[in-house]
């Protein structure tokens, strides 16, 4: 069966799913990315399930999500995406977001790697299956890029992972890394201002019971640099642009 | 359009939302059973947004779950949903969660009362409407009951409300409530034991920044009561079997 190389998602956005300004949040948006990501590479062959009977587990690397506009209650959501292209390690596959009228309101990057699920090392990727699906369909949105460093400059405020924070691999999950990150920030400014681009690296794995610190500096007017530490070193770095 | 009065919805578990376990938790189970029960009052006529313009909110008052058993990955699920009764200021919901050979593994029952949005007082329930739905579909679990008070002798974990933790009304997501809940027990008891009966109470709203302070203590073998206090304060009390 051949499957179209870009993949067509809908969503309907729900009010229990809503922030406090009837918007969906940031880490919602990631959540609709994740299903999307998830489905399409499973009804192409390298889904998680193809990973796991390798032995391997995908990996999310980094992401940036740049956003017009955030949706209210019940609007319809078409999501799209595609790889943009795949190395021996990395994968990219991007995200378009579109609304009833069919506006594009949102973009979002993706890099993925995948593990060995015994070393926890990076394992090669299937290069020739990811590009058979590979389209040069336009993704109008910066590349994740380098996010300044703050840990050494802003205080830290400790954070323990729990039971709720752990993904099947044992790990802080991504998304629950987003809520997390966006929590630092207080809720005025959520209330005067929208996260216009959201960009995550993860950098290394964030276990139960670590104690970690989070740290939250502005670098430049409206534009803020977070760092996850773990005993002093990043484990993830987060940059918020507000508007 | 005639609806038939009980609402079949159909999920697929995905990777990135199991545990660390590889199974769905409670607060996963918990948004299936709010997505169901939000379309199936939706598509009825007593949905969030024909509330909303009686300027009126759903409100969830209290939640019994039982499971037999935990899914896994690329498990289909199907969940049924069914109105039990409908009184002036309560209505019950049940719900019935089916895996893939048709048997069941999990029953819930909810509560739900509606608030006006301005006063934040409780509204009086179109019976009418609600009750034309109603049905004698069993649902062989306990109705949701008195939780041990335990504020008074557990020791009190302080937590602060935050950005992700707030739903469209402001105040603390009922499945926020869960996840601080279930945090509260050491990883070690998941490895061990699952959670066989989870049952919750919201009784007042908890706001941004209100310090709250969670208290947990075992009431008889394997049983445990929560309370999570607001100056003292009751707002919301859980109770869990583990076995």
């Amino acid at each position: 069966m051949e499957k179209s190389k870009t993949g067509e998602f809908h969503f309907v956005t729900e009010s229990y799913l809503l922030d406090f300004r009837g918007r969906i949040s940031i880490p919602m948006i990631g959540t609709y990315l994740l299903h999307a990501a998830s489905i399409h590479a499973a009804q192409r062959g390298f889904g998680f399930s193809d990973m796991n009977s390798s032995h391997t587990a995908w990996v999310l690397s980094r992401l940036a999500i740049e956003m017009d506009e955030y949706p209210g209650i019940s609007e319809k959501i078409t999501l799209y995406t595609w790889i943009e292209e795949a190395g021996r390690l990395f994968t990219s596959r991007c995200f378009e977001l579109v609304n009833a009228a069919g506006r594009p309101f949102g973009f979002a990057r993706s890099v993925w790697a995948a593990i060995d699920m015994e070393t926890r090392r990076p394992a090669p990727l299937d290069v020739d299956a990811l590009n058979a699906y590979k389209t040069d369909r336009p993704c109008p949105i910066e590349k994740p890029g380098k996010i300044t460093p703050v840990e050494n400059e802003a205080p830290g405020e400790p954070y323990e992972v729990k039971y709720s924070d752990l993904d099947v691999n044992g790990h802080l999950n991504s998304i629950k890394y987003m809520e997390r990150l966006l929590d630092r920030f207080a809720i005025e400014m959520y209330k005067e201002k929208a996260v216009s681009r959201f960009e995550i690296a993860y950098l290394s794995e964030g276990k139960y019971g670590m104690p970690l610190t989070f740290h939250t500096m502005e670098t430049s007017p409206g534009k803020y640099s977070q760092a996850v530490c773990h005993e002093g070193k990043a484990i993830c770095r987060a940059a918020t642009t507000w508007q």
